[in-house]
C-alpha cells in the first residue's frame, strides 16, 4: 500500500476552505486513477507540540508508490495538483510514501 | 476511526534512527492501550514541494480520538512520548485526529 498525505495548514478562512474542499477539490481528487480510499480528518487536528497550525489532513490510498506517480502524472493528477492554488492559501505539505505494518 | 500521525524530520543519523526506532520505539508504542494498527512509511518519503525533509511517517490507528487521549494519558502513553527524546533529534510533528471517508 502507498499513501499521499496532504497536511493543510490553517487557511485564511476556514469556512471557505471547507466549502471549496468538499464541494470542489474532493470530486477532482477522486478522479485520480488507482485511488483506493480517501480519508480526511474529521474535526480539529490536535497537535500536542504546536496546537492550531494544521487545519485538515487527507490520506489518499493507492496500491503502490508507482501507482501514485502514474496518478500524479495523469491529466487528472495535474488537475488535482493545480486545484490546490484555489483553496490552500495557508500552504500544504504533501508527502508520498509506501507503507508497511509494523 | 482516529489516528496519531507522527512526521519525523530528517535525523542526524538515519541509520541510528532506524535501528532505535524499530528495535526500541515500536515495541514501546505498541503497548498503547487501544492501538488497532500501526503503519510506517517504507522507504523514502517523497515530498514534491520539499524533498528530503521528512525521514519517516507513522500512522497509529485507534477507535476514536477519545481512545487516543486515554492512550496518551496512560503510563504506556507517557513512556511512548518520553521515548521520542531518545531518537527523534530532527524533530517530529505529531497530530491527532478523527477520520472519515469522503
Amino acid at each position: 500500500m502507498a499513501l499521499i498525505a496532504a497536511v493543510y495548514k490553517t487557511p485564511k478562512n476556514a469556512q471557505a476552505f471547507n466549502a471549496y474542499y468538499f464541494a470542489k477539490h474532493v470530486p477532482i481528487a477522486k478522479t485520480l486513477p488507482g485511488l483506493r480510499s480517501y480519508q480526511v480528518s474529521d474535526g480539529a487536528v490536535g497537535l500536542p507540540a504546536d496546537p492550531g497550525g494544521v487545519h485538515l489532513v487527507a490520506l489518499l490510498e493507492f496500491g503502490s508508490a508507482e501507482a501514485i506517480q502514474r496518478a500524479l502524472a495523469s491529466p487528472q493528477g495535474q488537475a488535482t495538483v493545480a486545484d490546490l492554488a484555489n483553496f490552500a492559501d495557508g500552504g500544504a505539505d504533501v508527502m508520498v510514501f509506501d507503507t508497511k505494518e509494523v
